[in-house]
């Protein structure tokens, strides 16, 4: 009676008293040998055989490699885009915080500007390329409040300008990246979230693979999970949406928003499951179906 | 009976009915008219006849004008510090939030990287500058668990390793931008304290001139306020030291830390007061006098 035993280093007949008496491949032992599969109850003794040196090192090498080797091949689209838009919404609110410091400071010298220019980009704009002159000119302010302050003092403030925009160059550049990426990964998806509110999706729902299987319902509420669980517990009204409540169609849909977010999220599931399972391309068309259906 | 009445737009010379017979500067008037000073019950009065056309709109354009011009001087080398020091804490944290982020990125591409080298800008510039399989040599790694990715991929971790460095020069350059004008602004206190100390403390203390008139216990303990208060409240120890526990004085004097701290305060809000009040410079001597007694 002889046993066919096969594991990652390689395969091995073994004889009645559990002897390695041959190794190799499982079909050329095969062909050399009349061999039974090996019973279940036996294995433990096997296993001890490849404790001893022969065995042990080879056998601790291959394991580490293959280990090496899935951990490799576990990286896929759905981590890079995550890593993306986490970084997105890190540049967001460091823009935030550094154009907050740049107005509080350019304001010593001309605080006009600020209250004039809400948007922080266009003033980081105005900041890094005009002197007072020009900017009194173009907000036609013909005297300011501001202080005469020194190039040395004002330097420091443009370069703060400086590199408050080439965030923002940097923010887009990954925007960029990510429709890239995703037009090829998941188009259907791409297409119908848009780019920022389709990532923050997968990055909420973990993978592509995963926001495939969840049901639309609960799509239509990821984002919204304080509210959720402050509905479960203590019975305040069911939020209606979550992060796709900043797309388009339910930004227009104005009194209707609930209903927009539950066909929307209804659709977005199809999308991502089309994607997932290399289905077809048909955004567009549920695109327009929504936008006719919610006017 | 003549008065003289002088407010910003101009001097008058009233009559005794409260009419203006004259106006003009105080010099000349004085030297045209006999008067005598305003009593005071007659104010109320007197302030309605500058109600009335003629006079009220150069009153409030005067009062408008001096209004401006006081802001505009209260713009001081304090408010330049605490601005530019703020934007150094926020760079700060800033780029902790982002080399973080690298790192969780960059490890899907060369996860060894980022166990070995533990300083973020180091980090950063190892990724911005160097392929992987240089990175490689260098850290002496011969196989990777990270993925092989395209460089469209690579390329977005590249860019963000840029921005941090750049973010790092842009904290180097407020650094010595600081320097530079703390150098005439308060040179004790920069030399005895350091830069960032010194303007992290000029912050808290508001201003330099808040500063040289606190108490030097009140100095050793600014930024320790939580645990001061914690102290005051529920009795629990009180600290010894404040932001100045950075000072390398104090980081030096191992078990002798608070009384470290306590004589460094000492000298800084001596400091503090020399260069609010233009004394000589003698933080050299104070700063070896320290050294010598902390031995």
């Amino acid at each position: 009676m002889k046993y066919l035993y096969t594991n990652i280093i390689s395969s091995f007949v073994l004889d009645e008293k559990l002897k390695i008496i041959d190794e190799g491949k499982e079909s050329a032992l095969k062909k050399k040998h009349k061999t039974e599969p090996l019973p279940q109850d036996k294995l433990p003794q096997i296993l001890l055989l490849f404790k001893d040196k022969k065995y042990y090192q080879e056998f601790y090498q291959k394991n580490l490699q293959l280990t090496k080797q899935s951990i490799k091949q576990s990286v896929n689209e759905d981590q890079l885009i995550i890593q993306a838009i986490s970084n997105i919404n890190e540049l967001d609110r460091i823009n935030n915080m550094l154009a907050k410091r740049l107005r509080e400071w350019y304001s010593l010298y001309l605080p006009e500007l600020s209250q004039q220019i809400s948007n922080h980009e266009q003033f980081a704009y105005l900041v890094a390329n005009k002197n007072k002159g020009q900017l009194m000119k173009e907000i036609k302010v013909e005297e300011t409040m501001g202080s005469e302050l020194e190039s040395a003092h004002v330097d420091e403030m443009v370069i703060l300008a400086k590199q408050i925009l080439n965030n923002y160059q940097l923010r887009k550049k990954h925007e960029e990246y990510l429709r890239n990426v995703m037009k090829i990964y998941c188009p259907n998806f791409l297409e119908l979230a848009g780019v920022t509110i389709g990532a923050k999706l997968i990055e909420m729902g973990k993978s592509l693979k995963h926001l495939a299987m969840l049901p639309a319902s609960t799509i239509q509420l990821l984002g919204a999970e304080k509210a959720l669980f402050r509905h479960i517990k203590s019975g305040s009204k069911s939020p209606k949406y979550g992060l796709i409540v900043n797309h388009p169609l339910v930004q227009q849909a104005k009194d209707k928003k609930g209903k927009a977010a539950r066909m929307l999220a209804d659709k977005l599931s199809l999308c991502a499951r089309l994607d997932y399972f290399k289905g077809e391309f048909k955004a567009k068309e549920m695109f327009k179906e929504l936008e006719a259906k919610l006017k």
